[in-house]
């Protein structure tokens, strides 16, 4: 079985935890197994496998995520990398290319395609398995999740099932509807979309090909910007006869608010926070160094990052998302493959950041048109490449490059680095990147 | 005329704005003539010269405030340095000490004492001139300012005059009443105690020869943490029997918590802040370079800066202190004379701090004994002495300094430096301080 999981999406409603890089679904804010804290992808990808150790799982998504999937997932899962965002449609086709060609994966095998942000129960993914075991016997060409509603929502497109068997045809979808509506499609039995499809590889390269010009995974890559914007309900499952779905009444939860995530926390509060006795039914998630204070809070959300602080009513939480337009701002944190860098001061002229690299990782061999930088090592032993020239780095260490200069570093342990940028344009678009020798990142000789 | 001004206190109630060396009187909260933000000993020390050009102002206060009066008021302002704290009894008794024998100001002259935190109009410095003149013509040995109160509180003490006149004598002093006690004081005219005192310099010194052992400014200095502590009401004020009061009615506000300090604020919110259409009687002051976004708030006062982050309902403020004393932490940012200091960052074995210095200033020369240093200069021009050797630094010179090595920096513009501090033990006591050649100041030959 293979799986597809579709991480896209910007997640603002959660600001100031998500932001440009950090999309909702990389949030670190459920409890997992052991106590430590996971993001809904990280919890995903766990429930996944241990409900099904053989299932091969591949992350479509866009270019800004790879480093944080790479972060919190590992170097092992696969990324099928979008050029340019276009929707599920061409998201979906491009993977399925990348399964075909890339992975050699047969035609006949089966696929689930699977939003990444949903809260979910293990049966939740047992439903998969007996998806992809109707999606292999053939008896439709597509078989949808359909989750049992628990209320009337505005909020999800409905599914009309032919009838209440646990696998039924598909009389009809329904978009959003009003209140009115939600309640008459209950009454009907109508299930919400929860956007999971199954079917085999080889119907999805069918409708690939049927629907874009391409010859293979690398000449789609290739032309993908220029492909329609299109969903794959709209381009494949409202317009496919032999579709089915299957109903699942289970745990299922949308946690893209600040509302709907806290229920789901274990707890009021993570990170420093004091919360006094008269505060009530209030979250707060704190990730900054210093302690929040909160008296006499009631039904309120506060959220703290290097970003920005909310402090909102529950209810009006759900609204966050034209003041969040209006907050255009530097990324003040994020997880990258190698580890994270956090902005601490930004200044006319100069801006300082913290860099924290992984043992065993390295940033890029990189320089900047624009910008001198100097490094201060705080912790750790690493390994700096300047200009082709390799020299052991440790904590008091300082190295200074200016404008042009080529440089990596490579952390032989945990490494933080204190780095000053100056220069009048200090910009994330100034950089270019060069090819290592691969000699550096074994260690080689000094 | 001469006035010492009280400068004491922490003002915890203020957290997160006020810490340990930024007490109450001196957040940037209220504005000032031409727009620009001023403290309350700010605008205590403006109103005063703008009712009397001729005044002599002398702040009496400890060591830890010296720094931040100096960054307030300038370097023209006279400082008298307790020791040690003992209440206002000797902190009066030194300061009139300091006035006799270091200013040589003459015996007769009157003396105006008073806090240093009133939120008050003009017309309570034109009160102090009156008061100056009751003084001189010694009626009476002691001029206290009456309060007319606006409401009973039971948060002031009272002084209950003989009659209603405009001066009149002390009939008794009483302390903090409940509210029906302080209602009975209200009906029988009674006055809030203000603190404000006025009488000859002579009169100071003879009540501080009469109860303590000491010949001039320089031997109480000395002795002066071996002093009772002891307030000048209790030891002064209340035995005295030539007492009169002065009745004055006008502004006076106590802005020491968090509910009266934002009702004296012009406008809702300071700092980078977004608050929604449904907000209501919310105050926002953000002291932080990333927005605070606020939706649905009633009632509310939020506070944040380097040290934490407030949110609070307004009557709860109030009761911030016991919550405050369960946050024992590093001083986050703190004005100093020469300019200020921003911890950005702290870690296991380093610290990063953001030093800006004002130009024409310079550092303590010094050295650490547990910790090297690495300075970055990110921006402006200044002068480094690392071990008796001078060298020029501008934007991106780095200087490395290891344990033990003497240095300092002149701004000779504003100057801004990155301060990478490392160390298994990072201390604010690890600090030796050294002369410094006299050359150094003046830029001297390179």
């Amino acid at each position: 079985m293979q799986i597809i999981l579709l991480s896209g999406g910007s997640g603002m409603r959660l600001w100031p935890l998500s932001n440009e890089i950090r999309s909702k679904q990389f949030l670190k804010l459920l409890r997992g197994p052991g106590g430590t804290m996971e993001s809904m992808i990280m919890r995903v990808y766990r429930q996944v496998y241990e409900v099904s150790p053989l299932a091969r799982i591949t992350v479509a998504t866009g270019k800004k995520q790879v480093s944080i999937i790479r972060n919190q997932l590992g170097d092992k899962v696969d990324i099928c990398v979008e050029p340019d965002r276009r929707d599920t449609f061409p998201a979906i086709c491009l993977a399925a290319s990348f399964l075909a060609d890339m992975r050699k994966v047969p035609q006949e095998e089966p696929v689930i395609i699977c939003p990444v942000d949903p809260y979910v129960g293990s049966s939740y993914f047992n439903a998969f398995v007996e998806m992809a075991a109707l999606a292999a016997a053939g008896g439709a060409n597509l078989t949808l999740l359909g989750l049992e509603p628990t209320y009337p929502s505005e909020k999800y497109g409905y599914i009309i099932p032919e009838d209440g068997e646990r696998v039924s045809r598909v009389a009809a979808f329904q978009e959003k509807p009003d209140l009115a509506t939600a309640r008459q499609y209950l009454a009907r039995g109508a299930l919400w979309n929860g956007g999971v499809f199954a079917c085999r590889l080889k119907y999805l390269l069918e409708k690939a090909h049927g629907q874009m010009d391409f010859k293979d995974y690398w000449d789609l890559y290739e032309k993908y910007s220029r492909q329609e914007k299109v969903s794959f309900d709209y381009a494949v499952a409202e317009r496919e006869d032999r579709i089915q779905v299957f109903r699942y009444k289970g745990t299922w939860k949308d946690l893209g608010t600040w509302n709907t995530l806290t229920e789901s926390m274990e707890g009021h509060t993570l990170g420093k926070v004091i919360l006094n006795e008269t505060c009530e039914n209030t979250h707060v998630v704190n990730e900054l160094n210093v302690p929040i204070l909160c008296m006499g809070c009631r039904d309120m959300v506060v959220a703290a990052s290097g970003d920005g602080i909310l402090v909102s009513d529950k209810g009006q939480s759900s609204y966050i998302k034209p003041f969040v337009d209006r907050i255009r701002q530097q990324v003040m944190y994020a997880e990258k493959s190698w580890g994270s860098f956090t902005v601490l001061d930004v200044q006319e002229g100069s801006m300082t950041i913290k860099v924290e690299l992984m043992p065993g990782h390295n940033l890029y061999y990189h320089s900047h048109e624009h910008r001198d930088e100097v490094w201060t090592v705080a912790e750790g032993q690493g390994r700096v490449i300047l200009d082709g020239q390799q020299r052991r780095v440790g904590p008091g260490d300082v190295v200074s490059m200016t404008a042009g200069c080529k440089h990596t570093v490579f952390a032989d342990t945990r490494l933080k680095i204190i780095e000053v940028q100056l220069g009048a344009e200090i910009s994330v678009e100034d950089k270019v990147k060069y090819e290592m020798e691969p000699q550096w990142k074994s260690g080689g000789e000094l």
